[in-house]
């Protein structure tokens, strides 16, 4: 469990002389100190200890918000400043909405009692006082004993249970999770040397071990091979080394960050950060050049992940419920960490910083969480060469990234969005970091007798096969709120043409506009799946008469859905996995796939597949993409003891959006090379 | 057309000074003269003229290749240095070996006359001698005269005229293509502005006008708005601009270029350039760190591109024949223009000249048609955040891209090759340029009653449906030559796991290893398909047991194939197209996937599907691997007047092939910022 320094802020009150908030902004830290100082004051809540699980903005109504943000002639109205709370007290999960529109006044204005299936994320603090305990517990100690590993080296992690089916109709069940341990010495890479069989549960409300048992026992991996650090991986390539590089804005960065909000070329975007969803990107919109005067056009209202799944694929008793939901169990935001200048962003990136409530309620500040930078990937933004006029004729291409890396226990997301001057928004989710392995007596794949549920990377190691489902919640608004789901299928029409000419087929475009939520649900694996999906705006057009829209473009290396039977526990809580894309009309309070509580949930009546079941109309309304990045992961050598990154995502690209190309008119980004750049070195 | 300058070299004979050359480098300027001279002296072809449309290198033999490049110790025995020449006199198509080992003393080895069907890729001035011939036609000057353009702005192009059931069972066909033609005055996009309706078929062996017709008259489209040259293109957006940026490398290069052979990291492998493929990548290698000594193991023998098939979606008169082969009728290395510094590449590039022979046989010096960077795309190679050692664990990404860019008429496309220290290599088309439009009466989508086959992208102007099909010959020898073809597909298990668990499902994976060519056919958009596709040597495995591979990973947007009707001429052409991948055993003629002789060839038994029919042994054989980019091509306006950059490809990456993370013994190529950079600019 790695030790994040927890930074209360000294001087919360300074923060409140700041210009007002934008109304999307996340709670800053006088504000969280402000809601803290509220709910523990309130009369609503009278139990104690009372733990604070979540506290976001509870963001003003879409209206509202839009009015603010594009408002024509005069200044917006400041909206007020909500939060939103989720805290335990006597053995229950407690919702509030806290007004701190004047901090020092806040008020709680509403409280609720959660009384359906499943718990908030945990808190970090209550996951390092689980792993404190198995060093005291007797029966761990003589398993850690009787397998001649000294305690001093042993480290353990929290693990959701999942949920299978039991205490169904229970919703009151004990809320618990498992811990597993593994051998820290000798290595930084404590995942690769588990303490196979060993399983403890602990009942996080009363912090205590209340299940234990260990059930079979195999050699813990030996350390060797194992460590990723420089220095503990043997000798050095000695070939040649490829070339430090690094990029020069000789001009300073092009970007602006006001706030929260970001503006670049001709984009404008709002960017916040959320203990659960961590980067959430608000009112993303686009200067148009093609008329006078200049227009600001709407695109995205709100785009953020909404769920990780990640189901492990060996049904053993020591794996069979690892099955985890990374941003409703553990939090996005909690488990972001502080970004490397120069490393995991480059060093023209500029930062923002994040803010959250630890569980006694008091603000953390995470420095560094989000990082934007210029990309100048040696790309073409578009080209032609033609005679006679070829020096004016190849435009390299930059686009703007805003990246977070999220690393839940063993893996590492980088989560990256990615704006182009095309209009195109890229989604990003790369994979690396550590696999989570299994032990095994076997040390040679001809040993196997049987599924081993994964593949041998390494001596007595076994990484189990598992699946990544990152699934964005993505409220586009192209060109205005109400949109529809167009499905383009690509047609053959064969026989007589009737062009008395011999060609004899040809292809066209059929076009179905969904209806209803059944319509939206697209598998992109199935052969007779659509080969185009928009977002179009139904009620504009160009002059042209083509329908203003937005492209879905797959990025075909992650469009995997889970494979699992509809009837398996895991499954019915992210019923979702099933569908890459689904079309949901907008309600403020669907932001969750997996449920608003998704710690122990049981797929029952809150979450995405459940929403949808009403089937409500979405042609022609304020309609919401949920896009699932999907990768099924086969491990290989190669991933250990680190994982080399692989990628995948989905780019969002207009289609008749523009009258024309519109990076026709912006001025290229070409640098005075001549003026820096003595081959490739800074002149002198 | 465009007017490429062709440079003759001056003095031929200083170039054989050289060092001896590579068994695969590309025919030198003076191979090149000394392989004329040798055709012009032989008895074997009397008749005058001769023109040559194809001399490129006549490899030697694999097992000789390898022994060259792969023999330990001793140095390698220099190989016989061979072309392989199609020229044309007598109105037949003759083939040639010709040695130049002894450039002084070349002779003509073989001589056979071709008597199938088909044609030689057309020459660069064959084509122009076509577009000259308009003006002086008198339908044509009336045509011109009666839609009113002035002749002076009329530019004309070559067509290629496909096959469509003419001529079959007579080989001896006219070799005849056709001829548009375009208002080029007041826009430098004259495909914008057709001249619809007007086709005319010229005798490429006569030089002459055969066929003329003027079937439908629609009005030009207005020039205006068609421009894509800074200044003709409105006022630039006012909005903030991106900030330039370039790359700096502060050490210089960190990449090797010894004659044909490329150095970097990890990866050895050489360069060659070919009138009709362009790039050509072989021998590529990596250097095991994992081994004492140090190995060099075997990747890929031979890649480059073999064909791009890119047929239009429009049955009617003037354009039903569109279903180009660009390779095999324009040449991709004939098109390829030279890439302009600092904008086709970054200022950190280094560039590979190319030779190719002109229609009389000289020698032409084709300048920076290939270029060789190295990439700092500011993504992460792996990262891994744990707790108490945070600052060693994120490793920066670095590649290596190799460029060429191809302008085949109106389209661009930019093929890299991106090779990364993980071992994997990325095939990356990307497609940019001019659209191919045709005229129309209307200016509104409300006009058009029935399928436009296109989008009305500009008014007047239809961008027709059409696919691109980028098929690249990858002679994949993984660790060695013999390899076998596995599809692994991902199964759901479900029910009782055996496991007394509450788990009811899981997926494991099923493997098939492909015994015949019809095994290795693969349709990757089938709900079937298998979820991984992979080369492996069955002859080795890893310590672990593991068989050592690469995995072909397919980038999802661009795995579109071919949907026209099995027998619709342009089909049986490029019947290859139906399948994204193909596996075959190693031949060394066979190279070309839509026959040697692909202008107006009847997809007869030469090409890739007329290999395959032979249904030969491909298990543990030495096999080739046929991948095929596809794209289906929905125009909209964005993409004109010119085309935003889209990209697509394939990644071979190493799966089991190392016995760890390669990159972990990698040195970071962290750069030194504090010296050379303050907040972004050179340091002064």
């Amino acid at each position: 469990m790695p030790l994040r320094a927890m930074l209360l802020l000294p001087l919360l009150l300074t923060a409140l002389a700041v210009a007002a908030a934008h109304p999307l902004d996340p709670l800053s830290a006088a504000e969280l100190a402000a809601v803290r100082a509220a709910v523990l004051a309130s009369p609503l809540i009278p139990s104690r200890p009372l733990t604070f699980y979540y506290v976001g903005l509870d963001e003003p109504e879409k209206p509202d918000v839009l009015s603010y943000a594009y408002a024509s002639g005069g200044a917006a109205a400041a909206l007020p400043r909500r939060a939103f709370v989720i805290a335990r007290a006597g053995g229950e999960s407690h919702e509030l909405r806290v007004d701190v529109t004047a901090s020092a006044n806040a008020t709680v204005i509403s409280h609720a009692v959660h009384t359906g299936a499943g718990f908030p994320t945990l808190t970090l603090e209550e996951q390092f006082a689980a792993v404190a305990l198995p060093p005291s517990h007797a029966a761990f100690v003589e398993s850690v004993r009787r397998r001649g590993v000294d305690m001093d080296d042993v480290l353990c992690a929290v693990f959701p249970v999942g949920w299978f089916g039991d205490g169904d109709g229970e919703p009151r069940r004990r809320r618990v999770a498992k811990v597993l341990c593994f051998v820290a010495s000798e290595t930084a890479n404590f995942y690769a040397r588990p303490i196979e069989g060993v399983t403890m549960v602990v009942d996080l409300d009363a912090m205590a071990i209340v299940g234990y048992r260990d059930r079979v026992t195999y050699p813990v991996p030996k350390a060797e091979g194992t460590d990723y650090r420089a220095g503990e991986v043997g000798p050095p390539y000695d070939g040649p080394t490829p070339a430090p590089g690094v990029v020069v804005q000789p001009e300073g960065r092009g970007f602006h960050v006001d706030g929260h909000v970001v503006r670049w070329a001709n984009w404008e975007f709002h960017v916040g950060f959320d203990m659960r969803a961590g980067t959430v990107i608000s009112l993303a919109s686009l200067h148009d050049a093609g008329g006078a005067p200049r227009r600001r056009r709407q695109v995205l209202y709100r785009g953020f992940v909404s769920e990780i799944f990640v189901p492990y694929m060996d049904p053993v008793e020591e794996w069979y419920y690892r099955t985890f939901l990374d941003a409703g169990e553990y939090g996005l935001g909690l488990w972001a960490f502080p970004l490397i200048p120069g490393a995991d962003c480059p060093s023209n990136a500029a930062y923002i910083d994040g803010h959250y409530s630890a569980q006694d309620g008091n603000p953390v500040d995470a420095r560094n969480m989000i990082c934007v930078f210029e990309r100048y990937s040696g790309d073409v933004a578009w080209r032609h060469t033609e005679a006679g006029f070829p020096s004016q004729l190849v435009r390299p291409d930059a686009s703007l990234v805003v990246r977070m890396v999220v690393s839940a226990g063993n893996y590492d997301y980088i989560l990256d969005w990615e704006f182009k001057m095309s209009g195109s928004i890229k989604l990003v989710v790369s994979l690396t970091g550590l696999l989570e392995v299994k032990e095994t007596a076997y040390s040679h794949t001809d040993q196997f007798d049987g599924d081993a549920h994964g593949k041998l990377v390494s001596e007595n190691t076994i990484a189990v096969y598992h699946d990544h489902y990152v699934t964005y919640h993505l409220d586009l608004d192209v060109d205005g709120t109400n949109n529809s789901f167009v499905k383009n299928t690509i047609t053959t029409i064969t026989g007589d043409t009737g062009t008395n000419t011999p060609r004899r087929s040809y292809w066209t475009v059929k076009r179905e506009v969904a209806e209803r939520e059944a319509d939206g649900q697209v598998d992109l694996t199935a052969s007779e799946s659509p080969s185009e999906l928009a977002f179009v705006n139904t009620a504009k057009k160009t002059k042209m008469g083509n329908e203003i829209g937005y492209r879905i473009v797959p990025s075909g290396v992650a469009t995997a859905r889970s494979v699992l039977a509809d009837d398996d526990f895991p499954q019915r809580r992210a019923a979702y996995c099933k569908r890459q894309v689904w079309v949901t009309p907008y309600a403020k309070a669907e932001r969750w796939a997996s449920g608003l509580y998704a710690d122990q949930s049981n797929g029952g009546d809150d979450g995405l597949a459940a929403w949808s079941r009403r089937n409500r109309g979405i042609r022609g309304e304020d309609i919401v993409l949920w896009y699932t990045v999907g990768i099924h992961h086969v491990p290989c050598q190669e991933d250990f003891p680190v994982m080399p990154t692989i990628s995948g995502g989905v780019e969002l690209r207009p289609v008749n959006f523009f009258e024309r190309n519109p990076l026709l008119r912006m001025k290229p980004p070409a640098p005075r090379q001549e003026q820096i750049l003595v081959n490739g070195s800074c002149a002198r």
